[in-house]
């Protein structure tokens, strides 16, 4: 037996939460700390004081609440994801996971529903990273990733501090941003964000982890020379040999795996002028993969690259790391968890990696974690026209619901 | 016989001139109408005055002046360039070519050496197009190429208009830009900005004509998404056909000819965010070469690279004229009389195009021209490491004084 969320009161309060910084363009910009974030935190807190379940907020913004359960000895099972948004992002990128366990514990309650462990629902500040960096902020404080001292004195582009802004919008809590005690398990509903469910003809993700990526700068030092009576091979050209790079950062993934992605995301020309040979060009470059060893040849693929675009160039170069993250293996007990959901449900599942990074990752450091992933249509997030349709983003629901019920030890065992 | 000038005042003139807006690292930061360019101004002025030479200056502040021939009917001869600078430029770019011929109207002063035709010493307003565009300004308004009141109006980066620093400065004449008379011919000194002369272990260069050169742009129009979850086949990406073209813009010229040159100086990426895939793409491109249908080939093998980029990556693109300018070929008389003041020099010479613009082929509209152009070290030019050594500067002042005396018809029969 199978547990299911009513389906219009989910949908319906899909649509409520989407309103509260809506845009035009039928997206939502709910940047983390901004007014937005206040109005949405507010009626996440008044949605479960409805459920006479009390809100707790830790000293970093993190929202808890907690349904008890029957054993006293039992850990909890952690559920949730993020409220805060893109700039002019999508409307179910973070919510559809706060909400799908909002929903979770309305039925529990109606329907008289007991579980063995206790069930937190969670709201992580600052998961985006667009306007304060970095990206999962809260829960990589809540879990002992980032210190908390430094994140407060991060600032977004106009010079306002996140503590500051945390206190103005009333969510800097008294709570520790720590674990108070041992943790059951996480489980976390997201979009895919990527094709691979729908190209799958697939309702739900079972994800079994989360790819590992390298970030890296390269600047590449050449001669500032005039346009016009500099010959072709007087020059030392900073941006052909970034250029090469580039193409090759296209090229490199294609060699290694198949789900390898390489990106050049970001380019910087000095002086960037029309009549002007650049003399200093940096580029980033990052690639993923569910393997951290094809992650770390594509590194040294791409260096050697550069050297070689260096050496034909006549230019220098140096590079830089900029970030790094190990890939992560979910538990056998959530991911199987998740899978007989989906099954019990008679949905079409297929197992794969996450390729976008989420609340979960830093959650492994702390207890077993796996995630549901839905539908995103066309692969789109981070801009206004991410869809998944109603229908995906209920199965996705119905499934973490019952992977909840599972190891949380519903009576009506399911 | 040729005339020779005082070599030692000659190197003081230079050596003072540079003093104004003088550089730590040893160049000239002179801007177009800042107050060192109306330093300059006014020393060149007093110079003038102190040879009994008044000084007229236009509405748009080239300044002229002018020693009277021999012959009332006689066309004058015009030979001046620029004494504005690139931001920390060098101390020879433009400033040579107006202290020569100011060298060359003391010695024949001096000398008591009349001309048949009168002499004008000009020194055009906003050569250089760095702080107002655009470049060869004084020179375009004068002979008609571009508009005053239009180019009054141009803005510097803090939105000041030109028109209004012209008066600032005191450098808004009433005399109309525009020649008030024929011109016999117009002569100028430049420094080479390129390698030949070097390369050739030449004394002086002879300039024959000034290559034509297509300037554009190029727009691609992918899709920005999340760099983790898209996979390399699914991804659209306007960075990497812009690369693409770069790398062909560094190949098109060895296939072209001998002096074809091509660059991309400038490169404008959307979002540019490390973590996103570009969606759109602006790099400049631009070409030259003495023989305008190379030029014209070279643009049309980048648009056919473009073309194939974008098919490849499945990326929309677009593409607009920034600039074009005809090669210009400088009149056999004026290149005569430059050849023949080398020879008598017993100076080493040889004959090459101008790879950059200068005031000259602006004047090419009005009358016979030529250029004559010093070694530039390394070819260096528009920063502060631009040298050409005083050994050379001298040739090349030598090489203009007697070329302007024989178009002029000096009385000592060069």
């Amino acid at each position: 037996m199978s547990l299911t969320l009513e389906r219009d009161r989910f949908v319906e309060t899909m649509t409520e939460q989407a309103e509260i910084g809506a845009t035009d363009g039928g997206g939502l910009h709910r940047l983390a700390l901004s007014e937005e974030d206040r109005e949405i935190r507010d009626w996440f807190r008044d949605q479960l004081e409805a459920l006479e379940i009390p809100v707790r907020v830790d000293e970093f913004g993190n929202m808890f609440g907690r349904r008890e359960g029957t054993n006293p000895d039992a850990a909890p099972v952690l559920v949730g994801s993020h409220l805060d948004s893109q700039p002019f992002g999508g409307i179910y990128d973070g919510a559809l996971g706060v909400i799908a366990p909002l929903e979770l514990l309305r039925t529990l309650e109606e329907e008289g529903i007991e579980t063995d462990h206790p069930i937190e629902i969670v709201n992580w500040t600052n998961e985006e990273g667009s306007r304060f960096q970095p990206a999962m902020q809260g829960s990589g404080v809540w879990v002992g990733a980032h210190d908390l001292e430094t994140e407060y004195e991060r600032t977004d582009a106009d010079g306002v501090r996140l503590v500051d802004e945390l206190e103005r919008i009333g969510y800097r809590g008294d709570l520790p941003a720590e674990p108070q005690e041992e943790y059951e398990a996480y489980l976390e509903l997201h979009v895919e964000q990527g094709p691979y469910l729908e190209l799958n003809e697939t309702d739900v993700g079972v994800v079994t982890g989360v790819v590992g990526f390298f970030w890296g700068a390269i600047t590449f030092y050449g001669e500032a020379d005039h346009s016009g009576p500099t010959p072709m091979h007087f020059r030392n050209d900073a941006l052909v040999a970034a250029a090469d790079v580039i193409t090759q950062v296209r090229r490199i993934p294609g060699t290694l795996g198949e789900r390898t992605v390489g990106t050049v995301g970001y380019v910087d020309v000095e002086p960037n002028s029309i009549n002007i040979i650049p003399d200093e060009v940096t580029i980033t470059f990052g690639f993923r993969d569910p393997d951290d060893e094809i992650v770390e040849e594509a590194k040294a693929r791409v260096l050697a690259e550069a050297a070689a675009a260096a050496e034909r160039e006549g230019v220098d170069w140096e590079w830089e790391e900029r970030h790094r993250s190990a890939s992560v293996d979910f538990s056998d007990a959530c991911i199987d968890a998740v899978q007989s959901s989906a099954d019990d449900l008679e949905l079409d599942s297929m197992r794969l990696y996450s390729g976008a990074g989420h609340d979960a990752v830093h959650m492994t450091d702390v207890c077993d974690t796996s995630m549901v992933f839905t539908v995103s249509e066309d692969g789109k997030s981070h801009n206004e026209d991410e869809y998944t349709s109603w229908e995906d983003c209920y199965s996705g629901a119905n499934t973490l619901a019952n992977a909840v019920c599972r190891l949380a030890g519903a009576e009506f065992d399911p």
